[in-house]
């Protein structure tokens, strides 16, 4: 049986909790970790930890030890839109040669320095670029994309909000 | 000069364009590439390509070749409290010996699959809790957490929403 017809039957199969830990390093430098997570029922510890290096250029204090964080969340910004297209299109029995895809966005820093208060201190926009290798009309390609993009986690997340809820551990 | 002065004389030079390249490898694979950046006036393509792997686990129909997208997504929040927490602290002249600090979010698939419209696609709730080993109260602590939270890229994009404009590229 498929896991959608399990999460039909049994809806909190569908309850998934992904986890990172981070420990700082020093200055801007900082290491995170994935492994485990819940999910379909389960706690999975079955991965190898996976380690991310943080840090920022020398224009901003840091040493280019790891990409920043804000670049972090084009990384799966990037995944998640193109596994979706994927998946929507190996669906509809759409046969996909090649995808690729850059991201940029804008971050204004008087924001985060606290130099302005109209500044946004976040992404203040997002621009992606698909390309697409397909027996599809520009049309269909285009479609593909809006079609993706309803059902994308991390873009729904970054386009809709989300309650971040930080605290010290006890 | 500090960053900070130029800024506050060439509010230009605050602005920042981060990047990232993805290629989908097959299935719930793809791969992206962080490098260069524009930003102080300047493209910077200084810094070796950064490449990071993107899969699901098994039960997403995934084989594990790395973290998932919103998985990268806690990475980079990971980082940007967390060097937010230490700038902030630098500033104010406490000598900080560890943070350390985990990520949990909660996503229910039925969002994502589309089997039902009132569950959001996104993470529904990121709950972030922070160790802390500085020679401060527990009131401190948690003063050093809100006084960080306010200017934080990242926290900011999930927390206000960000304009995300996906097309094909030319």
């Amino acid at each position: 049986m498929s896991i959608i017809d399990l999460i039909k039957q049994q809806p909190d199969l569908a309850r998934f909790k992904f986890r990172a830990r981070n420990i700082w390093v020093e200055g801007t430098h900082n290491r995170a970790t994935v492994k485990d997570f819940y999910g379909a029922g389960k706690e999975d510890d079955t991965r190898d930890a996976l380690v991310f290096e943080l840090d920022e250029p020398p224009v901003l204090l840091g040493a280019n030890r790891g990409a920043n964080p804000v670049e972090y969340l084009l990384v799966g910004l990037s995944g998640c839109i193109t596994t979706s297209m994927v998946a929507h299109a190996a669906a509809k029995g759409i046969e996909i040669k090649s995808i690729s895809s850059r991201f940029e966005g804008d971050i204004d820093l008087r924001g985060f320095l606290g130099l302005s208060e109209s500044v946004p201190v976040g992404y203040q926009e997002i621009r992606v670029f698909f390309k697409i290798e397909a027996d599809l009309s520009e049309r269909e390609k285009q479609e593909l994309i809006e079609m993706g993009k309803k059902y994308l986690p991390v873009y729904n997340t970054l386009t809709k909000s989300v309650p971040v809820n930080v605290q010290l551990d006890k």
